[in-house]
Protein backbone atom coordinates (compact mmCIF):
# COMPACT_ATOMS: atom_id res chain seq x y z
CA UNK A 1 0.00 0.00 0.00
CA UNK A 2 0.91 3.30 -1.18
CA UNK A 3 0.23 7.20 0.94
CA UNK A 4 -2.79 8.94 -0.50
CA UNK A 5 -1.80 12.31 -0.51
CA UNK A 6 -4.76 13.60 -2.95
CA UNK A 7 -5.72 15.50 0.20
CA UNK A 8 -2.68 17.52 -0.08
CA UNK A 9 -4.28 18.34 -3.80
CA UNK A 10 -5.62 22.35 -4.28
CA UNK A 11 -8.99 23.22 -6.09
CA UNK A 12 -9.72 21.65 -9.22
CA UNK A 13 -11.29 23.08 -11.97
CA UNK A 14 -14.70 22.34 -11.56
CA UNK A 15 -14.36 24.19 -8.08
CA UNK A 16 -13.10 27.71 -9.65
CA UNK A 17 -15.72 30.50 -10.34
CA UNK A 18 -14.65 34.34 -11.56
CA UNK A 19 -14.60 36.84 -8.31
CA UNK A 20 -12.92 33.59 -6.19
CA UNK A 21 -9.71 35.79 -4.43
CA UNK A 22 -7.41 34.38 -1.48
CA UNK A 23 -4.74 36.31 0.39
CA UNK A 24 -1.33 35.71 1.82
CA UNK A 25 1.00 38.16 3.08
CA UNK A 26 3.28 39.00 5.61
CA UNK A 27 5.34 41.87 7.68
CA UNK A 28 8.53 42.54 5.89
CA UNK A 29 11.16 42.31 8.79
CA UNK A 30 15.29 43.16 7.93
CA UNK A 31 15.80 39.64 8.43
CA UNK A 32 13.12 38.48 5.49
CA UNK A 33 15.27 41.48 3.49
CA UNK A 34 18.60 39.58 4.49
CA UNK A 35 16.95 36.09 3.69
CA UNK A 36 15.54 37.35 0.52
CA UNK A 37 19.26 38.76 -0.65
CA UNK A 38 20.92 35.55 0.20
CA UNK A 39 18.38 32.24 -1.22
CA UNK A 40 18.58 34.94 -4.86
CA UNK A 41 21.71 36.73 -4.54
CA UNK A 42 20.73 39.91 -5.13
CA UNK A 43 22.33 42.30 -2.80
CA UNK A 44 21.97 45.29 -4.35
CA UNK A 45 23.09 48.00 -1.71
CA UNK A 46 19.19 49.69 -1.92
CA UNK A 47 18.11 46.35 -0.25
CA UNK A 48 20.97 45.69 1.94
CA UNK A 49 23.11 49.28 2.64
CA UNK A 50 21.49 52.19 5.01
CA UNK A 51 24.46 54.69 3.77
CA UNK A 52 23.73 53.91 0.01
CA UNK A 53 19.76 53.52 0.29
CA UNK A 54 19.68 57.04 2.26
CA UNK A 55 21.01 58.66 -0.83
CA UNK A 56 18.63 57.06 -3.17
CA UNK A 57 15.24 58.49 -4.09
CA UNK A 58 13.20 56.18 -1.42
CA UNK A 59 15.79 57.79 1.36
CA UNK A 60 16.17 54.05 3.28
CA UNK A 61 16.26 50.52 2.46
CA UNK A 62 13.45 49.18 0.63
CA UNK A 63 12.48 45.00 -0.11
CA UNK A 64 13.34 42.90 -2.92
CA UNK A 65 10.37 43.53 -5.28
CA UNK A 66 10.52 40.14 -6.52
CA UNK A 67 9.55 39.29 -2.38
CA UNK A 68 6.38 40.59 -2.79
CA UNK A 69 6.29 38.76 -6.29
CA UNK A 70 6.78 35.79 -4.55
CA UNK A 71 3.62 35.91 -1.87
CA UNK A 72 1.33 36.27 -5.38
CA UNK A 73 3.38 32.80 -6.25
CA UNK A 74 2.28 31.56 -2.26
CA UNK A 75 -1.20 32.54 -2.88
CA UNK A 76 -1.52 30.59 -6.26
CA UNK A 77 1.12 27.95 -5.22
CA UNK A 78 -1.13 26.76 -1.72
CA UNK A 79 -4.32 28.68 -2.02
CA UNK A 80 -6.09 29.91 -4.89
CA UNK A 81 -6.18 27.20 -7.08
CA UNK A 82 -2.97 25.61 -4.52
CA UNK A 83 -0.96 22.40 -5.33
CA UNK A 84 -1.50 20.17 -8.22
CA UNK A 85 -1.99 23.97 -10.60
CA UNK A 86 1.10 25.09 -12.77
CA UNK A 87 2.00 28.52 -13.08
CA UNK A 88 2.05 29.54 -16.94
CA UNK A 89 2.82 33.12 -16.62
CA UNK A 90 3.04 36.22 -14.53
CA UNK A 91 3.04 39.88 -15.62
CA UNK A 92 4.58 42.39 -12.60
CA UNK A 93 4.13 46.12 -12.54
CA UNK A 94 6.41 47.77 -9.68
CA UNK A 95 4.39 50.87 -8.57
CA UNK A 96 6.02 51.51 -5.11
CA UNK A 97 8.84 50.66 -2.57
CA UNK A 98 8.13 48.07 0.26
CA UNK A 99 9.76 49.33 3.43
CA UNK A 100 11.32 47.31 6.16
CA UNK A 101 8.46 47.08 9.01
CA UNK A 102 5.86 47.42 6.13
CA UNK A 103 2.85 44.24 5.99
CA UNK A 104 2.44 43.22 2.42
CA UNK A 105 -0.93 41.31 1.52
CA UNK A 106 -0.90 40.02 -2.05
CA UNK A 107 -4.63 39.09 -3.13
CA UNK A 108 -5.32 37.38 -6.02
CA UNK A 109 -8.74 37.26 -7.51
CA UNK A 110 -10.05 35.27 -10.62
CA UNK A 111 -11.09 37.14 -13.58
CA UNK A 112 -11.28 34.79 -16.28
CA UNK A 113 -11.92 30.76 -16.44
CA UNK A 114 -10.98 29.31 -20.09
CA UNK A 115 -12.60 25.51 -19.01
CA UNK A 116 -11.75 24.21 -22.69
CA UNK A 117 -7.87 24.75 -21.92
CA UNK A 118 -8.29 24.68 -18.45
CA UNK A 119 -6.51 28.32 -17.92
CA UNK A 120 -7.30 30.16 -15.21
CA UNK A 121 -6.62 33.99 -15.41
CA UNK A 122 -5.78 36.24 -12.01
CA UNK A 123 -5.62 39.23 -11.13
CA UNK A 124 -2.95 40.06 -8.65
CA UNK A 125 -2.13 42.99 -6.42
CA UNK A 126 0.27 43.23 -3.13
CA UNK A 127 -0.98 46.29 -1.15
CA UNK A 128 0.53 48.09 2.10
CA UNK A 129 -2.32 49.45 3.58
CA UNK A 130 -4.63 50.69 0.77
CA UNK A 131 -1.55 51.57 -1.92
CA UNK A 132 -1.01 49.18 -4.36
CA UNK A 133 3.08 48.51 -4.49
CA UNK A 134 2.47 45.82 -7.27
CA UNK A 135 0.09 44.34 -9.66
CA UNK A 136 -0.23 42.21 -12.92
CA UNK A 137 -1.70 38.84 -13.99
CA UNK A 138 -1.40 35.23 -13.61
CA UNK A 139 -2.24 32.33 -16.06
CA UNK A 140 -2.56 29.31 -14.07
CA UNK A 141 -2.78 25.55 -15.87
CA UNK A 142 -5.55 23.63 -13.23
CA UNK A 143 -6.38 20.35 -13.55
CA UNK A 144 -9.71 18.75 -13.72
CA UNK A 145 -11.25 16.63 -11.01
CA UNK A 146 -10.15 12.94 -11.10
CA UNK A 147 -13.26 10.81 -11.83
CA UNK B 1 32.52 64.58 6.64
CA UNK B 2 30.08 62.48 5.01
CA UNK B 3 30.60 59.27 3.35
CA UNK B 4 30.32 58.91 -0.35
CA UNK B 5 28.59 55.95 -1.76
CA UNK B 6 28.73 56.59 -5.75
CA UNK B 7 31.14 53.70 -5.57
CA UNK B 8 28.73 51.58 -5.58
CA UNK B 9 26.23 52.65 -8.09
CA UNK B 10 25.84 50.49 -11.06
CA UNK B 11 25.61 51.60 -14.87
CA UNK B 12 24.10 55.02 -16.08
CA UNK B 13 21.73 55.35 -18.86
CA UNK B 14 25.03 56.91 -20.88
CA UNK B 15 26.62 53.76 -20.24
CA UNK B 16 24.42 51.30 -21.83
CA UNK B 17 23.86 49.73 -25.33
CA UNK B 18 21.56 47.32 -27.13
CA UNK B 19 23.01 44.35 -26.50
CA UNK B 20 25.20 44.07 -23.86
CA UNK B 21 24.38 41.56 -21.47
CA UNK B 22 24.90 39.81 -17.79
CA UNK B 23 24.42 36.88 -15.96
CA UNK B 24 24.02 35.45 -12.91
CA UNK B 25 23.09 31.88 -11.83
CA UNK B 26 23.30 29.29 -9.01
CA UNK B 27 23.15 25.56 -8.76
CA UNK B 28 19.93 25.03 -6.65
CA UNK B 29 19.90 23.03 -3.60
CA UNK B 30 17.59 21.68 -1.41
CA UNK B 31 18.44 24.16 0.86
CA UNK B 32 17.55 27.17 -1.48
CA UNK B 33 14.38 25.41 -1.82
CA UNK B 34 13.73 25.38 1.99
CA UNK B 35 14.63 28.79 2.08
CA UNK B 36 12.73 30.27 -0.45
CA UNK B 37 9.76 28.47 1.14
CA UNK B 38 10.36 29.99 4.34
CA UNK B 39 11.07 33.85 3.36
CA UNK B 40 7.93 33.59 0.58
CA UNK B 41 5.91 31.45 2.48
CA UNK B 42 5.46 29.50 -0.20
CA UNK B 43 4.98 26.09 0.97
CA UNK B 44 3.38 24.28 -2.10
CA UNK B 45 4.05 20.30 -1.37
CA UNK B 46 5.31 19.90 -4.77
CA UNK B 47 8.34 22.41 -3.95
CA UNK B 48 8.56 20.44 0.01
CA UNK B 49 7.24 17.20 -0.13
CA UNK B 50 8.78 14.62 -1.82
CA UNK B 51 5.92 12.35 -1.50
CA UNK B 52 3.14 14.46 -3.22
CA UNK B 53 5.97 15.58 -5.93
CA UNK B 54 6.12 11.86 -6.86
CA UNK B 55 2.83 11.40 -7.37
CA UNK B 56 2.65 14.98 -9.30
CA UNK B 57 3.15 15.31 -13.36
CA UNK B 58 7.01 15.88 -12.20
CA UNK B 59 7.59 13.18 -10.45
CA UNK B 60 9.58 14.87 -8.21
CA UNK B 61 10.14 18.34 -6.28
CA UNK B 62 10.63 20.95 -8.06
CA UNK B 63 11.85 24.89 -7.34
CA UNK B 64 10.03 27.85 -6.98
CA UNK B 65 9.28 29.40 -10.19
CA UNK B 66 9.89 33.03 -8.40
CA UNK B 67 13.31 31.37 -7.15
CA UNK B 68 14.73 31.12 -10.86
CA UNK B 69 12.66 34.89 -11.30
CA UNK B 70 14.71 36.12 -8.44
CA UNK B 71 18.02 35.32 -10.37
CA UNK B 72 16.95 38.10 -13.16
CA UNK B 73 16.59 40.75 -10.48
CA UNK B 74 19.74 39.65 -9.41
CA UNK B 75 21.03 40.43 -12.61
CA UNK B 76 18.94 43.91 -12.75
CA UNK B 77 19.88 45.04 -9.44
CA UNK B 78 23.73 43.80 -9.09
CA UNK B 79 25.24 43.67 -12.47
CA UNK B 80 22.85 45.40 -15.40
CA UNK B 81 22.35 48.34 -14.67
CA UNK B 82 22.96 47.70 -11.25
CA UNK B 83 22.54 49.43 -8.07
CA UNK B 84 20.91 52.98 -8.80
CA UNK B 85 17.93 51.61 -11.21
CA UNK B 86 14.34 51.42 -10.93
CA UNK B 87 12.79 48.31 -11.86
CA UNK B 88 9.55 49.47 -13.48
CA UNK B 89 7.90 46.02 -14.94
CA UNK B 90 8.70 42.22 -15.60
CA UNK B 91 7.08 39.66 -17.51
CA UNK B 92 7.48 35.78 -16.68
CA UNK B 93 6.59 32.84 -18.94
CA UNK B 94 7.59 29.55 -17.11
CA UNK B 95 8.44 27.09 -19.89
CA UNK B 96 9.85 24.31 -17.61
CA UNK B 97 10.34 22.95 -14.09
CA UNK B 98 14.14 23.45 -12.11
CA UNK B 99 15.08 20.10 -10.37
CA UNK B 100 16.90 20.20 -7.07
CA UNK B 101 20.18 20.14 -8.18
CA UNK B 102 19.80 22.05 -11.80
CA UNK B 103 21.59 24.80 -12.67
CA UNK B 104 19.86 27.66 -13.48
CA UNK B 105 21.15 30.97 -15.42
CA UNK B 106 19.71 33.89 -15.43
CA UNK B 107 20.72 36.13 -18.77
CA UNK B 108 19.64 39.88 -19.89
CA UNK B 109 20.64 41.53 -22.45
CA UNK B 110 19.05 44.95 -23.51
CA UNK B 111 17.31 45.49 -26.36
CA UNK B 112 16.11 48.95 -26.46
CA UNK B 113 16.57 51.89 -24.62
CA UNK B 114 13.93 55.06 -24.90
CA UNK B 115 17.03 57.92 -23.65
CA UNK B 116 14.13 60.52 -23.89
CA UNK B 117 12.21 58.27 -21.17
CA UNK B 118 15.35 56.66 -19.43
CA UNK B 119 14.02 53.38 -19.85
CA UNK B 120 15.61 50.39 -20.61
CA UNK B 121 13.69 46.88 -21.84
CA UNK B 122 15.84 43.86 -21.38
CA UNK B 123 15.18 40.53 -22.71
CA UNK B 124 15.35 38.44 -19.96
CA UNK B 125 15.93 34.38 -19.93
CA UNK B 126 16.62 31.94 -17.38
CA UNK B 127 18.43 28.76 -18.38
CA UNK B 128 19.06 25.25 -17.35
CA UNK B 129 21.64 23.95 -19.84
CA UNK B 130 20.38 24.29 -23.25
CA UNK B 131 16.53 24.56 -21.89
CA UNK B 132 15.14 27.68 -21.61
CA UNK B 133 13.16 27.21 -18.34
CA UNK B 134 11.50 30.67 -17.83
CA UNK B 135 11.44 34.13 -20.56
CA UNK B 136 9.79 37.25 -20.20
CA UNK B 137 10.98 40.83 -20.24
CA UNK B 138 12.02 43.85 -17.79
CA UNK B 139 11.81 47.19 -18.04
CA UNK B 140 14.14 49.52 -16.07
CA UNK B 141 14.19 53.30 -15.41
CA UNK B 142 18.02 54.17 -15.36
CA UNK B 143 19.27 57.34 -14.33
CA UNK B 144 21.38 59.61 -16.36
CA UNK B 145 25.16 60.19 -15.05
CA UNK B 146 24.82 62.72 -12.47
CA UNK B 147 26.71 66.05 -14.08
CA UNK C 1 26.58 22.04 -27.80
CA UNK C 2 28.15 23.55 -24.44
CA UNK C 3 27.05 26.69 -22.48
CA UNK C 4 29.82 29.25 -22.47
CA UNK C 5 29.87 31.24 -19.06
CA UNK C 6 33.18 33.53 -19.71
CA UNK C 7 30.57 36.30 -19.40
CA UNK C 8 30.27 35.26 -15.52
CA UNK C 9 34.61 35.65 -15.58
CA UNK C 10 35.70 38.82 -13.21
CA UNK C 11 38.57 41.17 -14.57
CA UNK C 12 41.85 39.66 -16.27
CA UNK C 13 45.04 40.76 -15.26
CA UNK C 14 45.08 43.31 -18.03
CA UNK C 15 42.14 44.90 -16.88
CA UNK C 16 44.18 46.16 -13.13
CA UNK C 17 45.78 49.38 -12.47
CA UNK C 18 46.95 50.08 -9.23
CA UNK C 19 44.30 52.64 -7.44
CA UNK C 20 41.52 51.01 -9.01
CA UNK C 21 38.86 50.54 -6.21
CA UNK C 22 35.48 48.42 -4.96
CA UNK C 23 33.23 48.60 -2.61
CA UNK C 24 30.93 46.09 -0.69
CA UNK C 25 28.70 46.81 2.09
CA UNK C 26 25.61 46.09 4.40
CA UNK C 27 23.98 47.20 7.17
CA UNK C 28 24.41 44.35 9.77
CA UNK C 29 21.14 43.41 11.69
CA UNK C 30 20.79 40.60 14.19
CA UNK C 31 19.36 38.51 11.40
CA UNK C 32 22.93 38.91 10.17
CA UNK C 33 24.38 37.67 13.29
CA UNK C 34 22.70 34.75 13.89
CA UNK C 35 23.00 33.97 10.52
CA UNK C 36 26.77 33.92 10.67
CA UNK C 37 27.04 32.45 14.44
CA UNK C 38 24.81 29.09 12.87
CA UNK C 39 27.07 28.38 10.05
CA UNK C 40 30.36 29.60 11.78
CA UNK C 41 29.31 27.68 14.76
CA UNK C 42 30.95 30.64 16.91
CA UNK C 43 28.47 31.24 19.62
CA UNK C 44 30.51 33.24 21.61
CA UNK C 45 28.32 35.16 24.09
CA UNK C 46 29.45 38.36 23.13
CA UNK C 47 27.52 38.02 19.74
CA UNK C 48 24.25 36.24 20.85
CA UNK C 49 23.47 37.02 24.51
CA UNK C 50 22.57 40.23 25.74
CA UNK C 51 23.28 40.06 29.24
CA UNK C 52 26.50 38.85 28.86
CA UNK C 53 27.28 41.26 26.24
CA UNK C 54 25.91 43.90 28.72
CA UNK C 55 28.85 43.28 31.39
CA UNK C 56 31.74 43.24 28.66
CA UNK C 57 34.05 46.00 27.81
CA UNK C 58 31.87 47.05 24.81
CA UNK C 59 28.47 46.92 26.61
CA UNK C 60 26.50 45.11 23.54
CA UNK C 61 26.42 42.73 21.39
CA UNK C 62 28.78 43.20 18.68
CA UNK C 63 28.89 41.63 15.25
CA UNK C 64 31.67 38.76 14.55
CA UNK C 65 34.77 40.51 13.14
CA UNK C 66 34.97 37.77 10.54
CA UNK C 67 31.77 38.73 9.00
CA UNK C 68 33.53 41.84 8.36
CA UNK C 69 36.14 40.37 7.01
CA UNK C 70 33.50 37.71 4.42
CA UNK C 71 32.66 41.70 3.20
CA UNK C 72 36.21 41.84 1.82
CA UNK C 73 36.17 38.86 0.34
CA UNK C 74 32.72 39.59 -1.37
CA UNK C 75 34.54 42.48 -2.92
CA UNK C 76 37.81 40.61 -4.14
CA UNK C 77 35.38 37.43 -5.35
CA UNK C 78 32.35 39.82 -7.01
CA UNK C 79 34.39 42.93 -8.02
CA UNK C 80 38.06 43.49 -7.82
CA UNK C 81 39.29 41.11 -9.68
CA UNK C 82 35.77 39.02 -9.42
CA UNK C 83 35.08 35.41 -10.54
CA UNK C 84 38.40 33.67 -11.66
CA UNK C 85 40.56 34.89 -9.03
CA UNK C 86 42.39 33.05 -6.45
CA UNK C 87 42.36 33.81 -2.77
CA UNK C 88 46.28 33.63 -2.09
CA UNK C 89 45.91 35.17 1.40
CA UNK C 90 44.27 38.34 3.56
CA UNK C 91 45.67 39.65 7.08
CA UNK C 92 43.23 41.23 9.51
CA UNK C 93 43.78 43.77 12.10
CA UNK C 94 40.03 43.93 13.99
CA UNK C 95 40.38 48.06 15.20
CA UNK C 96 36.80 48.48 16.24
CA UNK C 97 33.65 46.65 17.04
CA UNK C 98 30.64 46.72 15.00
CA UNK C 99 27.43 47.24 16.95
CA UNK C 100 23.65 45.41 15.78
CA UNK C 101 22.50 48.66 13.11
CA UNK C 102 25.87 49.27 12.28
CA UNK C 103 26.27 49.65 8.66
CA UNK C 104 29.77 48.01 7.32
CA UNK C 105 31.29 49.08 4.07
CA UNK C 106 34.63 47.11 3.06
CA UNK C 107 37.22 48.46 0.65
CA UNK C 108 39.69 47.56 -1.61
CA UNK C 109 42.17 49.69 -3.45
CA UNK C 110 44.85 47.82 -5.67
CA UNK C 111 48.02 49.11 -4.02
CA UNK C 112 50.78 46.82 -6.27
CA UNK C 113 50.80 44.71 -9.26
CA UNK C 114 53.17 41.71 -10.03
CA UNK C 115 52.56 40.89 -13.55
CA UNK C 116 55.20 38.26 -13.82
CA UNK C 117 53.49 36.01 -10.84
CA UNK C 118 50.11 37.18 -11.78
CA UNK C 119 49.51 38.42 -8.23
CA UNK C 120 47.26 41.60 -7.07
CA UNK C 121 47.91 43.00 -3.82
CA UNK C 122 45.02 44.70 -2.09
CA UNK C 123 44.89 47.62 0.90
CA UNK C 124 41.70 46.06 2.53
CA UNK C 125 39.76 48.13 4.82
CA UNK C 126 36.18 47.81 6.49
CA UNK C 127 34.42 51.22 7.43
CA UNK C 128 31.74 52.03 9.62
CA UNK C 129 30.87 55.60 8.82
CA UNK C 130 34.50 57.17 9.49
CA UNK C 131 35.93 54.87 11.67
CA UNK C 132 38.18 51.92 10.41
CA UNK C 133 36.88 48.84 12.03
CA UNK C 134 39.01 46.17 10.29
CA UNK C 135 42.25 46.47 8.28
CA UNK C 136 44.68 44.17 6.58
CA UNK C 137 45.85 43.73 2.90
CA UNK C 138 44.48 40.77 0.70
CA UNK C 139 47.02 38.82 -2.06
CA UNK C 140 45.24 37.20 -4.84
CA UNK C 141 46.53 35.55 -7.96
CA UNK C 142 44.51 36.86 -11.12
CA UNK C 143 44.47 35.00 -14.82
CA UNK C 144 45.26 36.94 -17.73
CA UNK C 145 42.88 37.45 -20.29
CA UNK C 146 42.78 34.06 -22.60
CA UNK C 147 44.13 34.46 -26.20
CA UNK D 1 19.91 41.51 42.47
CA UNK D 2 21.34 41.19 38.76
CA UNK D 3 21.93 38.03 37.02
CA UNK D 4 25.35 36.72 37.11
CA UNK D 5 26.95 35.05 33.33
CA UNK D 6 30.62 35.13 35.06
CA UNK D 7 30.00 31.84 34.71
CA UNK D 8 30.08 31.96 30.75
CA UNK D 9 33.68 33.77 30.40
CA UNK D 10 36.46 31.60 28.84
CA UNK D 11 39.80 31.46 29.85
CA UNK D 12 41.90 33.98 32.03
CA UNK D 13 45.32 34.91 31.24
CA UNK D 14 46.28 32.72 33.61
CA UNK D 15 44.79 29.59 32.74
CA UNK D 16 46.67 29.28 29.44
CA UNK D 17 50.23 27.70 28.77
CA UNK D 18 52.06 27.31 25.24
CA UNK D 19 51.20 24.23 23.74
CA UNK D 20 47.39 23.99 24.63
CA UNK D 21 45.83 23.72 21.85
CA UNK D 22 41.61 23.47 20.68
CA UNK D 23 39.61 22.39 17.54
CA UNK D 24 36.02 22.93 15.88
CA UNK D 25 35.08 22.02 12.34
CA UNK D 26 32.04 20.81 10.72
CA UNK D 27 31.52 18.89 7.64
CA UNK D 28 30.67 21.61 4.93
CA UNK D 29 27.47 20.79 3.44
CA UNK D 30 25.62 22.84 0.15
CA UNK D 31 23.66 24.34 2.72
CA UNK D 32 26.24 26.19 4.67
CA UNK D 33 28.21 27.22 1.35
CA UNK D 34 24.51 29.20 0.10
CA UNK D 35 24.19 30.56 4.10
CA UNK D 36 27.56 32.02 3.59
CA UNK D 37 27.20 33.58 0.35
CA UNK D 38 24.14 35.09 1.79
CA UNK D 39 24.67 36.27 4.80
CA UNK D 40 28.59 37.52 3.21
CA UNK D 41 27.11 38.70 -0.12
CA UNK D 42 29.95 36.13 -1.53
CA UNK D 43 27.89 35.34 -4.52
CA UNK D 44 30.70 34.39 -6.39
CA UNK D 45 29.68 31.32 -9.11
CA UNK D 46 32.70 29.37 -7.69
CA UNK D 47 30.97 28.64 -5.14
CA UNK D 48 27.54 28.97 -6.22
CA UNK D 49 27.20 28.04 -9.75
CA UNK D 50 28.38 24.44 -11.06
CA UNK D 51 28.65 25.33 -14.44
CA UNK D 52 31.28 28.04 -14.14
CA UNK D 53 33.27 25.69 -11.34
CA UNK D 54 32.97 23.21 -13.93
CA UNK D 55 34.95 25.18 -16.04
CA UNK D 56 37.36 26.35 -13.50
CA UNK D 57 41.13 25.05 -12.63
CA UNK D 58 38.88 23.07 -9.11
CA UNK D 59 36.47 21.32 -11.55
CA UNK D 60 33.88 21.93 -8.96
CA UNK D 61 31.88 24.23 -6.57
CA UNK D 62 33.96 25.27 -3.63
CA UNK D 63 33.57 26.30 -0.49
CA UNK D 64 34.55 30.15 0.37
CA UNK D 65 37.59 30.39 2.14
CA UNK D 66 36.38 32.57 5.02
CA UNK D 67 33.39 30.11 6.09
CA UNK D 68 37.05 28.27 7.24
CA UNK D 69 38.44 30.94 8.83
CA UNK D 70 35.52 31.62 10.46
CA UNK D 71 36.03 28.23 12.48
CA UNK D 72 38.86 29.67 13.45
CA UNK D 73 37.33 32.54 14.98
CA UNK D 74 34.63 30.07 16.60
CA UNK D 75 37.98 27.90 18.37
CA UNK D 76 39.43 31.41 19.45
CA UNK D 77 35.76 32.91 21.06
CA UNK D 78 34.01 29.64 22.37
CA UNK D 79 36.98 27.39 23.41
CA UNK D 80 40.69 28.72 23.37
CA UNK D 81 40.62 31.06 25.21
CA UNK D 82 36.65 32.14 24.84
CA UNK D 83 34.64 34.42 25.76
CA UNK D 84 35.95 37.61 26.96
CA UNK D 85 38.67 37.35 25.21
CA UNK D 86 39.15 40.40 22.51
CA UNK D 87 40.36 39.25 18.83
CA UNK D 88 43.59 41.55 17.60
CA UNK D 89 44.60 40.07 14.35
CA UNK D 90 44.51 37.16 12.00
CA UNK D 91 46.75 36.42 9.22
CA UNK D 92 44.71 33.89 6.76
CA UNK D 93 46.89 32.06 3.86
CA UNK D 94 44.46 29.80 1.86
CA UNK D 95 46.67 26.68 0.95
CA UNK D 96 44.07 24.30 -0.89
CA UNK D 97 40.31 24.36 -1.52
CA UNK D 98 37.18 23.16 0.28
CA UNK D 99 35.07 20.73 -1.70
CA UNK D 100 31.24 20.19 -1.03
CA UNK D 101 31.10 17.49 1.54
CA UNK D 102 34.50 17.89 2.73
CA UNK D 103 35.31 17.64 6.77
CA UNK D 104 37.16 20.90 7.98
CA UNK D 105 38.87 20.89 11.46
CA UNK D 106 40.35 24.41 12.51
CA UNK D 107 43.01 23.37 14.83
CA UNK D 108 44.69 26.36 17.37
CA UNK D 109 47.55 26.53 19.37
CA UNK D 110 49.19 28.54 21.64
CA UNK D 111 52.62 29.70 20.46
CA UNK D 112 53.38 32.70 22.57
CA UNK D 113 52.16 34.28 25.57
CA UNK D 114 53.08 37.86 26.46
CA UNK D 115 51.93 37.96 30.41
CA UNK D 116 52.58 41.85 30.24
CA UNK D 117 50.55 42.78 27.57
CA UNK D 118 48.05 40.10 27.64
CA UNK D 119 48.40 39.17 24.49
CA UNK D 120 48.61 35.34 23.26
CA UNK D 121 49.72 34.49 19.83
CA UNK D 122 48.13 31.20 18.30
CA UNK D 123 49.01 28.84 15.28
CA UNK D 124 46.36 28.72 13.75
CA UNK D 125 45.30 25.31 10.69
CA UNK D 126 42.22 24.30 8.95
CA UNK D 127 42.61 20.23 7.74
CA UNK D 128 40.68 18.56 5.66
CA UNK D 129 41.74 15.03 6.29
CA UNK D 130 45.87 15.61 6.82
CA UNK D 131 45.66 18.30 3.98
CA UNK D 132 46.41 21.70 5.55
CA UNK D 133 43.69 23.71 3.62
CA UNK D 134 44.38 27.26 5.73
CA UNK D 135 47.00 28.44 7.29
CA UNK D 136 48.15 31.68 9.64
CA UNK D 137 48.30 32.82 12.77
CA UNK D 138 45.68 34.89 15.60
CA UNK D 139 46.97 37.35 18.25
CA UNK D 140 44.43 37.87 21.08
CA UNK D 141 44.19 40.23 23.91
CA UNK D 142 42.67 38.07 26.90
CA UNK D 143 41.82 39.47 30.49
CA UNK D 144 43.21 38.74 33.53
CA UNK D 145 41.08 36.56 36.44
CA UNK D 146 39.63 39.30 38.68
CA UNK D 147 40.77 38.70 42.11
Amino acid sequence: MTEDFRAMHGLYLEDLKTGMSAQFGKTVGEADIQAFAGVSGDTNPIHLHQGFAATSRFGQRIAHGMLSASFISTVVGTKLPGPGSIYISQSLNFKAPVKIGDTVTAVCTIVDIDAAKRRVRLATECRVGTTVVLDGEAVILVPRRPA
